[in-house]
């Protein structure tokens, strides 16, 4: 089962998060979420208590905002 | 070798942020710093380009910003 769900833009910050997530989570323990081409999932990441990307959901409802690309808000 | 080094200071954000962070990541590579019992380190971790805690910072030179505790100048 994953652990985590990794949510991302594509911007510069977060394409550099998401390596070096992978380069520490093990893949198959991670999904990624491209909410720039996957607009679906924005409320999802919403209502998980994304406020910003690239961030880290986890299985235990935490949430880890990692560094700062783009407020969730200007995703949509 | 270790991947990563994990500089927090025990405040609330940095606890439930090690407990994740160690959770997702083998313990074998991160290395768990605090600066608050350990002063001497956080020039270290200031040079490598943490500004708060908790950070983790990875052997590529990235930092890794994860939410906010505290300001790297306040821990001292």
């Amino acid at each position: 089962m994953k652990k985590a769900t990794f949510y991302h833009a594509g911007c510069p910050v977060c394409v550099s998060a998401e390596q070096d997530i992978l380069n520490l989570i093990p893949s198959e323990e991670v999904e990624v979420v491209h909410l720039g081409s996957n607009k679906a999932r924005i409320e999802e990441a919403k209502t998980a208590g994304v406020k910003s990307v690239p961030a880290l959901v986890l299985n235990n409802g935490n949430v880890l905002h990692i560094n700062f690309g783009a407020s969730i808000e200007n995703v949509k």
